[in-house]
């Protein structure tokens, strides 16, 4: 992309700020990875998204604007705060859940409780490393206001870093902003890239956020629904397989750089021009995090749960994490059946499917994951954020044509 | 007990070799807890034993020959294998079942399972540290051969070390040893105090073994029934607490001795003589572990049930014990609730107790953990070993006296 | 106490707004554990604190206004924050770490990167529940805004609720104050009671709050230290003992109350006036959490510390807790031994204490919690909040008493 | 192959009986993964073994007797023991250590002590699910009779499910094929294939048993060298990944069947026959367990460590595997740096990596896990066991024109 264009792209994106996105109509100009018929296995739902599973909203906030030189402070701002309620906003009946970590390096809030009592009371959000504090009171302010709803709690917050895009000491993320992606969460297709907790995400090198898909088993399998979301922003160029083919290794250029010609701002040393010759080199080294959403309508209790969130793991593995140091790889799965129980008072009835049926909703999570992942990537557009720091969208044409390279 | 004494307490123990203590009729001559009237809290239910739980099953295999001279491969043998049945012998219907540890300084098999699944197959082992390996492959080999028992599995055999009373390194639990015990268990009465698994064991430096105990809350909390078997061998004598009162203070003689003046043998050198005046040293310091086996028919799911495993933590804090670096304090628990369910096939529907409703099985677990350690030293006789090792029992008159003098 | 002098109090008690206590000259007017001569065991250092263990600094922001009826947003208020620098305000230098729960019904902030790294980076701070985000948040500003610090980072911010005293969702807790205890925070003695995080809590039925207690082992045991702070605001009043004496059962009378004869208000109903006269019934049930910190200058690694960690719970049962349902039993360990090696970026040399010599430490660790837990009810004065909700201070003449009837 | 060819095969195949490997000089007709240039990524140290990890020894004793009808306690025998001294087999000194498991239907003993202590003492071992009991004992057997080793231990012994090819309920493996294997280990090219504990194994319904692989970091890395043994047994056929290439679809083909036309064996009914022509079926559906032993010469402690055992799951499911429920999945990790340290009795000096610079380990076990269970694969002959059922090799022609066709 030529320094030229910058300022399209800056009007094009800066445009909503603030602006829960989930009642937007989404701009269906780029495809899926099904759409891409990617050989990732497994037979998505109807959206292939996590809201395939009845009752899950999601919504989002998204806050773009400024751009050029970071003032502490003002800005250029590219974050914001993507919430997902399990049951809908509208019911606080709790969930089954439990969670899991492949790698530390990161924040779920309210992991403790979730996984002492099995329950999780409340929505799940998503935002930037630095506003997980002001996003989990805010989701207490909420809980406080509504009535039917416990006026405590102990949020579920997770985070990945955006300091490269965004303005992330600014703190830019307010109280409204989370009311915000509370109130206007809905079901049905899920915005995805650069929006909400997604919005100044990198994810192997290309742009990266927030993505989604889901996988259904065949009703031989108990036609269960797995739901998935991504906030993607994880993982080295180099490492990145789409279907077992070695993607990453065949696209060594785009990586992230500094759009203007003017000096590069101390302590953005390693960063190189967009317009210098060698553009190949890897910087990113996997830093990033990832956190993975898991829904599902099957009947599992909070240690089946557990299991879940555990196989998010594979499906990383299988698009080229290794769980890096600098990487917070956190999960939660949760289970919309059982309505009424895990909250319940005294001794309620649950069904469970018994652990001898459980391996396909493995399959079709670790499935999904890869997915979801996929999604954020083609879903995203090419961001140029704070200092001028531009990071490439994965380019759809090349990878077709990969793809094709690699018999797939 | 005077030295001349010895052979005449060597005559009674030494009698019963290899045989199923469960088919004895126990000797009730020595006070239990309960009736001492030791203020522990909350109310038994009737047996004051494991076996309150219905369908629990409990056998022995007691292991006692020979005396004075250690020779490997010979004896003295002090040694055996407790077993329980969680639904009874003769009924393999898993149930679920969770564990803990505080200290693990010791082995219990079969836990990865446990964890995963939740679901607890087959009976419970404990034996000394040397004979997990036989005991395990017993239990599978006891499996194979009965119809509607599944012919493999993952057995929980659990230990506690009795190289100071025992011929460990003999290896003389045998797999018939194992079976007999397995097919001697019945409920009823246990027997408690140098049986089983527990017959070479020392606990806060007094003679210790199986002790079982249990408690039954109000209906108005549920009526549910915690009963708790526990292998004593942990414990500094100084650490001793009863009821809060600190008895081991209080006795500080009494300590393990060499009851044989002649020299003692080489490795050994830190044992004194029974008749040297300075007996009063507390050399344990605390090394040993405890197994403890919790059982409800509370309906708990498996998350729950690895609460109610981490609560028995609190009653051997209550006793005294600190979870010492030499200590193996490993905790099962397991709910004999929802029959045909933990091993069910598809989906099946289960009770679950609320989490709001816990908190009474919680207070009930440590409350029979403590009693049941009590249970166990006061059912234990002196006992002189490989060796000539000499460990004596808790005297009841003195605890009577002391609990008098702290006003209890 | 009448109500006559009710007026009194709150103009003594509600003084102190947003003021950093640490700066303050504590009132040294009532006795502690030590002071008491209660025979918890063991030997303390000088400071009986956790800032016996060198280096580390502690500060308090006690939140403190208003009287009667609760409007929320404006109170009354009866809150705070409390912070914990493990090598002092300025030495960022990152320390081994490691956390347990006992039971996880509260928040810990920042435990999912302490599990995984093994180091603890930044300050410990604890609060009331709704104010986790503010405090976490701020930490992070604090941290941006200092030179040598990094400017990111995941906090570790524990909390218990003080809602039954405190406005707790009108969300008093604000940045400034929050930097104003990381910027008080010191060495040397430390204020107990009602301050800081502490201020608004209840403990076994009395007033709690911030206790502190440490434990000095032998020279030929290492010399090392042992210092412990809680923010205690669980138990049941009929559960608590003291050195093992059953001080709960012996003051029934003096349960939390309502101060005033107006009408109690909507949502308050269970709570009872302090003049009436059926004032012995236990109505808290074991509800409430307590936050232990436990430092140490021994060289132990993650994994020891985990163990360290473990061990207070043992410390919390001989106290009479029981991990209750609604608790956030929530422990966090770390040493502050191999200063530069946690923080490395490459191959460094670290000092270990060996596993042989760690359980002296484990009794430590369990002394030195019990400790501060009594401390914490000692300190704390009688305290009338929200709604004329008013919780007693242990009264300390009767638990002398007490314990002098007990032997103690 | 045809049914003419089986008695040529069982007369090669069943030569060997409890003969330890070790001794033998292996023959290398079969190529290694490296030798196919599969490219998975990483450089290999010079033997692509765990025994590039300087010290490391191997000892196998493999069981391979009988052909035909099972007959319980007779054979077919396919079984055997592999055993791993992580410091050989003269050097009692412990290492650090740490263990994860991604799906535990299956038994790892001695991790409950791993998991508490950091330190792994003695040797590991790996055997079929039914004999961990008697190989458990028989280590501590060998220990008890070697001066300067420990007489007591809790052993490290897991197991993967050979009752498919092998007797397993006959408990052919006996205390003397444990200790042939201890002291025949040696360092060294390691052999692999259907030998020690992977006897008996199937992998991705493929022949599987014992592989092994390492990587060597280069210098800027630190030069440490990961090394990684695995006991096969795992995966669906459909779901098997080499190097990302879906070889599992293109070999439908090949699936275990029973190689004789007399009727089939009651129990035994969905298997088919041989030369039947529908046998593109995948049967077998992921159940098997995965045994993966990491070593490594970099300066790990145990939390450290634990993170390389996590990072096994990575590698596992690039090959295809997710965790299913019928399969134990169970990873142990150690060190062989710090020499004297783990075994230590009071402070010890030792080494730690910065986590900073652990990410290439990471990346390193996930690659020498998948090169070596495809080495396991690529080494291990076609194999007819009890009941004549028959598990045929991965055809290395095949695999090569798989590869080129997906372009690698």
């Amino acid at each position: 992309m030529q320094r030229g264009s910058r300022s399209t792209l800056a009007a094009a994106t800066f445009a909503c700020v603030a602006m829960s996105l989930s009642a937007q109509t989404p701009a269906p100009t780029k495809p899926r990875a099904r759409d891409l018929g990617l050989p990732i296995g497994g037979a998505a739902g109807p959206l292939d998204a996590i809201t395939d599973v009845s009752g899950v909203e999601v919504g989002h906030t998204t806050l773009i604007s400024g751009s050029g030189k970071l003032v502490v402070g003002k800005g250029p701002i590219r974050t914001g705060v993507t919430v997902i309620h399990p049951r809908g906003k509208a019911n606080p009946d709790p969930v089954f859940g439990a969670w899991f970590t492949l790698n530390g390096n990161g924040e779920m809030t309210g992991t403790t409780w979730l996984q002492e009592s099995g329950v999780l009371e409340g929505p799940i959000a998503i935002t930037n490393t630095h506003s997980v504090g002001v996003v989990r009171d805010a989701i207490l302010q909420w809980q406080v206001g509504k009535p039917g709803m416990q006026p405590w709690g102990l949020p579920i917050v997770a985070e990945t870093y955006d300091g490269g895009l965004n303005d992330i000491n600014g703190f830019h993320v307010r109280p409204e902003h989370v009311i915000s992606a509370l109130d206007g969460a809905k079901g049905g297709p899920v915005q995805e890239g650069a929006v909400g907790g997604g919005t100044g995400m990198v994810c192997h090198g290309f742009k990266g956020g927030i993505g989604t898909a889901s996988r259904r088993l065949p009703a031989e399998q108990g036609g269960f629904t797995v739901g998935v979301l991504v906030q993607c922003n994880y993982g080295a160029r180099r490492d990145l397989r789409i279907a077992g083919v070695p993607v990453g290794e065949e696209i060594p250029d785009l990586q992230a750089c500094i759009a203007n010609h003017d000096p590069i701002p101390a302590g953005q040393g390693q960063r190189r021009p967009c317009d210098a010759p060698s553009s190949t080199r890897d910087d990113d080294d996997g830093a990033g995090s990832i956190i993975v959403v898991v829904a599902t309508d099957a009947p599992l209790l909070p240690h089946q749960l557990k299991r879940i969130a555990t196989r998010v793991s594979l499906g990383i593995g299988r698009m080229g994490g290794w769980g890096s140091n600098p990487s917070g790889d956190i999960f939660v799965a949760f289970s919309t059946a059982n309505a009424g129980a895990a909250g319940g008072v005294d001794t309620v009835s649950v069904r469970m499917l018994a652990n001898a049926k459980i391996s396909p909703l493995f399959t079709a999570t670790a499935q999904a994951t890869e997915e979801a992942i996929a999604n954020a990537m083609l879903a995203a557009e090419t961001m140029t954020g704070a200092n001028d720091f531009r990071v490439y969208a994965l380019p759809v044409d090349r990878l077709k044509t990969i793809m094709k390279k690699y018999g797939r």
